[in-house]
């Protein structure tokens, strides 16, 4: 049995969203078990619109939220009673929770996983790693995504290996095609980070499939499965590509809209451009994860929908019944030494 | 009578798009006189075709050009008879030869003008500036785009200072919108790099109307009249927008094409489609620019067409008609007297 703890509350659909979904993955996967955490009235309220094995699921009482509002790390620290807090203490305390899923705000979680979860030893800086769908109805992923500002190489060289991990794992994809974030192609391309990069991933970094230098234009060709990158560059690239569709598609909407021939037109087109909207939509691709601390931590967007936080779990069960977090403290253990004896 | 010089050869329309465009831009602007400079016999056998006031027209001949596969120092010191250098020499002997549009290799020419023409005295970096087309039928200008990788907090102050007046000389924009691009709009967010930006930009440089930090995501939205940044980001900004609206571009034709319905609704579309094709198309909207050289240097998407090349002279023409260069050399002067007063 794996338990997952679910943070019921946060997110734009919560607590309704977050509890439909744990439901539904409840009722999916056999040897999964799951703690809602949150207000317990609100909680059983829901629960009790659906019908569901009551052996494998509980609900922890917490009597507080963690709002976008609250100072990431005062708020982990200060907000004891909340729902996200109660359920890091779970992943902290309990040996046999192995994964938590939460809808809330970024930094209270990023605080969090550094706070109460806690990096692997070895590794240099957990990192945000989200996924994107391609052109070709494959998935990209990103790390770091924004976890980590400013980055050393060796700090990109364990995210592309992380990565890689997660990847293979969650997601069953074998030799995973990782490139490096650059200004164009070419291996003398770049800043001073990325070419120390480079240089590490080619030549230190047997583990780990580098297929070069990627440039930002080709994240969604599907050419690539991972991309590595510091966490400002990872939040550049990702907000950018998110802001192009979404105004792309405003700007559609409006041609649709701007008259009668193209409203027929539309009409006509109504079914193909639902397929599109749902292949871009990232509550069809669950969420991003944290690499590189004990246990796993998944956080879904803030405007999660059932299916996103279903997605999610399932996101979370896979990382632990593949034991993603051991074997990321295997590899990197190994990398360590192996650059040690390079010294 | 302003003279700009066009490299004829570089891109993938030349010479003839380059020619034509150069053509249009002569017969619109009076006091525009134009050298254009490549392969005599190749520009002599385009002009046939034109009707053009011959007074205000010159043929330089080169006989070689610069490609993308050409190392771009080594190109500008060694094919000193390409038509990009030739266009370069131009610039850099002649008094009264104010700019240069080329279409060429964009590492040749920023190689060519740190080496042929030169900073403005006091200029710490020169910049890349392109323009792209924002949501609300404005423009937004993203500095630096490329040309530094690596950046200290004062070239992105100088970079704020040269594109609020670029915008204002060659767009007429009044009190240009500058925003800081970073992972979050709260003034404590961000890497070493932007932390310190932003204090330089809040506290020390009262010529420019800095309206804070942005998230990548708000690039298109007309929020904002210049995004500034160092090279790298910059470059990741603006290849993973035009790499996502491609993206979602060609996802789009796929669906209008999938089935007989579909085929049915773009046709009933197809206006509306095509004006937002244009819209976003870069041949509207010039080049980039480079700032912080003595002289005026444009550079064309790879692809323009005519459209796109006359926009460029344009663009160059008013630069020099309303004295950026010199206006960049005094405003820099300014800051730089007042830094070290502070000091």
């Amino acid at each position: 049995m794996i338990k997952i703890a679910v943070d019921c509350f946060g997110g734009d659909r919560s607590p309704y969203a977050n509890i439909e979904g744990a439901i539904n993955a409840l009722k999916e996967i056999q040897d999964l078990y799951i703690i809602l955490v949150g207000d317990e009235a609100a909680i059983n309220s829901e629960l009790s619109k659906y019908e569901y094995d009551k052996e494998r699921i509980e609900v922890l009482h917490a009597s507080e939220v963690i709002t976008c509002n609250d100072t990431p790390t005062d708020a982990i620290r200060r907000k004891k009673d909340s729902s996200l807090v109660k359920a890091f203490d779970l992943l902290r305390n309990e040996d046999d929770v192995r994964g938590l899923v939460s809808i809330g705000s970024t930094g209270a979680i990023l605080a969090g996983c550094v706070m109460k979860v806690g990096r692997i030893p070895g590794v240099k800086r957990p990192a945000c790693c989200p996924i994107l769908p391609t052109m070709n109805d494959g998935i990209v992923a990103i790390c770091d995504s924004g976890a980590n500002v400013d980055c050393q190489p060796e700090y990109l060289q364990q995210f592309a290996i992380m990565g890689s991990l997660y990847l293979n794992k969650a997601y069953n994809i074998e030799n995973p095609r990782v490139a490096l974030l650059n200004v164009g192609v070419e291996e003398e391309k770049g800043n001073a980070l990325s070419k120390e990069t480079f240089q590490l991933l080619k030549n230190n970094t047997p583990t780990v499939n580098f297929v070069g230098n990627m440039e930002s234009r080709d994240l969604l060709t599907g050419e690539y499965d991972l991309i590595v990158c510091d966490g400002f560059n990872g939040n550049v690239l990702l907000k950018s590509t998110e802001g192009a569709c979404l105004e792309l598609m405003k700007l559609l909407k409006k041609t649709f809209t701007s008259s009668f021939k193209n409203k027929m037109g539309a009409l006509l087109l109504k079914k193909g451009i639902y397929e599109l909207k749902d292949k871009m939509d990232y509550n069809n691709y669950g969420g991003a994860v944290v690499l590189g601390i004990k246990k796993t931590v998944v956080k879904g967007h803030g405007s999660s929908k059932a299916t996103s936080v279903y997605n999610c779990v399932k996101q979370a069960y896979n990382m632990e019944k593949n034991n993603l977090c051991e074997t990321i403290a295997i590899e990197i253990a190994k990398l360590n030494e192996q650059m040690e004896a390079n010294e």
